[in-house]
């Protein structure tokens, strides 16, 4: 057989390789095969001898990830040597073994970096250049090489290279909201990556796949289990399970944190109380804390939901949340853990505004929390709607760590049917200011403790991570997950380049697929705030699993549950007025901010039925009235995600067969649930505006008392039924 | 770059592609390259220039098949053309479109395979000798394509290859005990792969290849819901996604059913009974089956349990269950379709002893059915045990259609971490002699049909399928659905033969991995008996999830659902006398049979205390006393775990390094577990023998006391929520 047929069958086998194995499986990180010549030569020439430096098992695993990552991408096994030696192309080492003839070039770039980051820097070495990756620690070099093999994945010039980068925040994590059955509340990918049974003996190699992804993205801490926790996660039989994977995510620099039921005192230490101050309690906590720290040395610490929704708190003992978090804390301290306390609280009994609860209950307690407390603060003061404004706590406790807890997992943004690229929503938060000091106080300077000189920083994001082969449900969502490590990694990139870089990685470099593409992505969160909640509507969702709308919904028992809580719609107008007339939720925040909000006329219309109740005829800006804009907006929703079809189609050359067709399904999906959406809420706000739609929207196809009539007894993602 | 450096580059890119994607999706239909020079030779030869006649959707699927399998195991797209030329090496098409030159020499194997099987056989036309693959319908077509690939995949000559096959039982069915929630009860791999929330629009590409599988083995029926039933995938909402699947399944020659929940006229229906002789109940049945296949116009029709284990049924209205099972095939009828309806049935208000209530209940009814009813009977009277004595009614119903239900998932088989090989559990039923029209009146002819001339003949296996990246958890476990399905084609086949074919397509066919390998599957289910319930032992373990040993348990409310109501032990002995002077259980069997099993020197020793109470110092065959007989057959299942891990490690060579660790860690846990079998049963067993371990039983590391506290709140596979 001649070379050149041979050459042929060998894109055919690999072509046929792909196809047949399932799509998805390997996220940004597939190394595809490097097309143009020009590169492949320009990082063969800089990949022909390798110095890597090797010893723990970080650098070990760094080592294989570029072994996998450079033959992959350009076709040859690369070569590492164990000693440094004159025809190096490439160094690869912490900083203190670099060569004494480079090492001066990198003194300064080390001083900056700290423990987690790292230097990628061509310097003129032994009368030619060289590539050197260093860090200070094993983890920043592991960060360098996930960084440099993205470089080339992207196609990106290495020459005269000079990247010096380190994460803004220290703590960035994943919260796994995953049960003990494996089910995951709020989970639409299938279920929990982690299989209880069959730990601690069997290490799914999935396990491993996870952590390089995370480490791919500078993820450091995973917090396993729901925050509806389970206090049989802190027995020995789980604990031994828990160690497992703390050993399989530690050469990856990944910690391992634990939800922390608050009655566990009582519900596995036999105590009669689970008081924060009782001395048996404490020392239930102390000798707990010390048992974990024998199994796991590198445990993280706790995430605690506490007097939020039923789960147990200090307050069921008439304490506070400062006696919960500290009494933890105190625990955790000896072994450098931490607390993080979530500020997602509201109760049945406080007829206030629930938008105002976390803040009137939290604020006043700025200072008192022990140094290794960080509180987590949810982006909105409600429940992660497609849009919130930022929530208020944000520069309002400036002694206190306010950790951010995004949601990366759908629940309110139509699960993982919807394509949704969610970056541009993490944007929109990190970039708001809250003028707490000043103009430019930005949410992203609270959380990265920049504003306030904090000694300690977090970024946590809701996982949507599960069994499903993609691991996400739609290949787009991993987009989101991808996003939310950059972004907790340094929360000023824009999300304009996080898709860049995400789409080139994940699929091609190819202007004709990334332009349309990206594009499509970042109209994607405007597309679903219009057809699911525009000007503001917020939490008109149907009850319990929240798929769909259901504005209509009245009867729950809790008031705060009920989307007709939220819009207050009635014949003379809809919205609710959080302005000092209303329940003064703006005066929370600064005194700059607030005055914008107070205002429907400098209110951003974004916000404007979040803080504003309206006549139906008010009018926009745009000089159409309240009842014409809205409906306008729903149907503008559904044109949008009509452009993402049409988007889709145009790249179809691009991509595989099945990996075209995957979204191209999704997207009707998407299609006929938009217009669910826009109808049912028509419809029912219709009742009340007694408003024509306007010119322009569609005539809903059904009736209210059909969109009423629908139910999903077996939606996914519900409360777990364990709690 | 020179050629051979490419060839390098070429294997070495296949190499790691598949190291990074996840082991085992692609299950026996790897299609990996054939290593061997003369065999590639050989089969390019064969297939150097195909004519394969087009159209319907299962010629496609096949032509598709085809050109994947033949591409990746040989290396080349191989060349179709649709009309026929003198040039053909291998023509497949229906026999009614076989050339004129070559029909003569197939009419008669076509006569002799019906509608189901196919030909490959190699004749001479044109001067040469070609290849035909020949079938009298399109799904034969497909059947003899996968197994013309399965013939190269493995190496076989088809020089002068006769290949002549066809099944010979009719309904070869998947029972899918998946609930609408997505999980499994008794699943062990995952959650179920049905995603009804993202149906009807999301076709997850896994359906497809779960079709692919189940063809390549013959199965053409799946049962998609749990036989414990929700009434609501009988609504149009799940119609409509059931639909969506069975359109998937459709062109691979499979029907789907669904199991019937008893009580759904009043459920769904709005009716105040489901009194089968009500006749709003009968038209409301009617009704509903005409609406079923209105969406799917090859429905295959129910699966029934009915008054069992607390489901609805005709008794809750005083009826019985040919009134039952009638009702639903009248409905049936008109359209082609199937009432199974399962047998498996015992009372807790019933003091007989529950092995033979089945066929007390059933046995009379012989004769009542109509013809598309057929009654589904569990391999053994009690309930998927490690061993059980045939089911005492195979053979006793010489009027009705009996199919059989096989377990292909591990409930009582160590879930899926036991390296358990069910076919030798399987074929070891299907030989069974009944006696019932003399001898050779075996199990397999039973259900094949042929003993009694029945119209119709199925067996059912309770899948053992779910999420996980390689479909069954254990990698091994594959071997279990795909020897079903052969078994479920051809009963008389034999369990080594399987073993040798599903090594050869999954791992390899070098023999050094072949001759180890298949011997320690083939000696697996005798090591499970052995290390779980040895000597006739059964249904000894932990309560609800069936994990672990649990022999003392005595507290559950049915008497039946207790493990010491199975084996009786006291101080004088142990077993469940099922003789004359007991339960009289033996006397449901043929008189050859009974009088076999009645006596204890003449019963077989594996079936010793499922029929007799004996003392602890019976001499077994061996000259062992039964105490001492016991304890060394539990310590034999201990050795033999520990002989497979050791066959393991003699093949690593031939594997990859995932591949090896993924068995290697589960044969880790079996091993523990095996232990913990063998002492926590022992110590229990001991408190009534009274005696000490003979030599060579290993010493029991923990205390009874330990095991008895063992507690598995979150087990997989529990029964489902919503029942």
């Amino acid at each position: 057989m001649g070379c050149k047929k041979f050459i042929l069958i060998f894109f055919l086998c690999i072509g046929s390789s792909f196809s047949q194995s399932p799509e998805g499986y390997n996220l940004w990180l597939e190394y595809s095969k490097i097309q143009q010549p020009s590169l492949v030569e320009a990082y063969n020439d800089l990949t022909t001898s390798i110095y890597f430096q090797g010893g723990t098992n970080t650098l070990k695993v760094a080592k294989q990830e570029m072994a996998t990552g450079l033959e992959k991408m350009l076709g040859r096994i690369p070569d590492f040597t164990n000693s440094i030696n004159p025809d190096h192309t490439l160094i690869v080492t912490k900083g203190s073994f670099l060569p004494e003839a480079v090492i001066k070039s990198f003194e300064k770039d080390l001083q900056k970096i700290g423990n987690e980051g790292f230097v990628i820097k061509s310097v003129p070495h032994n009368k030619k250049d060289i590539l050197v990756v260093t860090a200070n620690n094993d983890i920043g070099i592991l960060y360098g090489i996930f960084r440099l093999l993205h470089l080339i994945q992207t196609g990106q010039s290495l020459v005269g290279i000079k990247l010096v980068d380190a994460p803004k925040i220290d703590i960035r994590m994943l919260n796994h909201w995953d049960n003990l059955d494996r089910t995951v509340e709020r989970g639409y990918a299938g279920f929990s990556l982690w299989n209880w049974q069959k730990l601690t003996d069997f290490i799914d190699p999935r396990y491993v796949d996870y952590a390089r992804a995370n480490a791919s993205i500078g993820i450091n801490a995973v917090s396993l289990t729901n925050v509806n926790a389970n206090a049989l996660i802190l027995t020995p039989m789980y604990l031994e399970k828990v160690k497992a994977l703390a050993m399989v995510f530690e050469p990856y620099g990944i910690k391992v944190y634990l939800t922390a039921r608050f009655s566990a005192p009582m519900e596995i230490g036999g105590l009669e109380t689970a008081d924060p101050l009782d001395a048996k309690v404490q020392k239930w906590w102390n000798d707990k804390v010390r048992e974990i720290y024998g199994y796991i040395p590198n445990f993280g610490g706790f995430l605690v939901k506490a007097n939020s929704e039923g789960q147990p708190g200090p307050q069921n003992y008439g304490r506070n949340h400062v006696d919960g978090a500290n009494m933890m804390a105190t625990a955790l301290e000896p072994f450098g853990g931490n607390v993080i306390w979530r500020a997602f609280v509201y109760s049945e009994h406080d007829p206030e505004d629930r938008a105002k609860q976390a803040y009137s209950e939290f604020v006043p307690f700025d200072g008192q929390f022990k140094n290794n407390v960080l509180v987590q603060v949810k982006n909105g003061a409600i429940d992660f709607q497609p849009r919130e404004p930022f929530h208020p706590m944000f520069g309002a406790m400036p002694q206190t760590p306010l950790m951010m807890e995004f949601q990366i997992t759908q629940e309110y943004l139509g699960f993982s049917t919807h394509l949704v690229y969610l970056p541009k929503l993490f944007e929109e938060v990190l970039k708001s200011d809250t003028y707490q000091k000043g103009k430019g106080s930005t949410v992203a300077k609270v959380v990265d403790g920049s504003l306030h000189n904090k000694k300690i920083s977090g970024m946590a994001g809701v996982a949507n991570i599960g069994t499903d082969l993609n691991w996400t449900g739609h290949p787009f969502a991993q987009a989101n997950w991808y996003g939310f490590g950059r972004l907790a990694w340094n929360p000023d990139l824009s999300s304009d380049t996080i898709a860049e870089e995400w789409i080139k990685a994940t699929y091609t470099d190819d202007e004709k697929f990334v332009v349309p593409i990206k594009k499509m992505m970042m109209n994607s969160r405007e597309a679903v705030v219009n057809y699911m909640g525009p000007l503001g509507l917020h939490h008109i969702f149907d009850t319990g699993h929240h798929y769909g709308p259901g504005p209509w919904v009245g009867n729950l028992s809790r008031p705060e549950w009920n989307p007709i809580y939220y819009h207050k719609a009635d014949e003379k107008g809809i919205g609710f007025d959080r302005t000092p007339t209303g329940s003064n939720a703006t005066a929370q925040y600064a005194d700059e901010v607030a005055t914008i909000f107070n205002d429907p006329k400098t209110c951003p219309e974004e916000y404007l039925l979040w803080f504003h109740h309206l006549p139906w005829d008010y009018e926009l800006k745009n000089g159409q009235t309240l009842w014409n804009g809205m409906a306008l907006k729903y149907q503008e929703g559904v044109d949008q995600v009509e452009t993402m079809i049409k988007t889709w189609e145009t790249v179809k050359p691009h991509i595989t067969q099945t990996q075209y067709k995957e979204v191209a399904m999704l997207l009707k999906i998407q299609l006929k649930e938009a217009k669910w959406w826009r109808d049912a809420c028509l419809l029912y706000f219709q009742t009340f505006s007694k408003r024509n739609l306007p010119d322009g929207v569609e005539k809903p196809k059904q009736t209210l008392e059909y969109y009423k009539s629908l139910r999903f007894p077996f939606a996914p993602g519900i409360r777990p039924r364990w709690n």
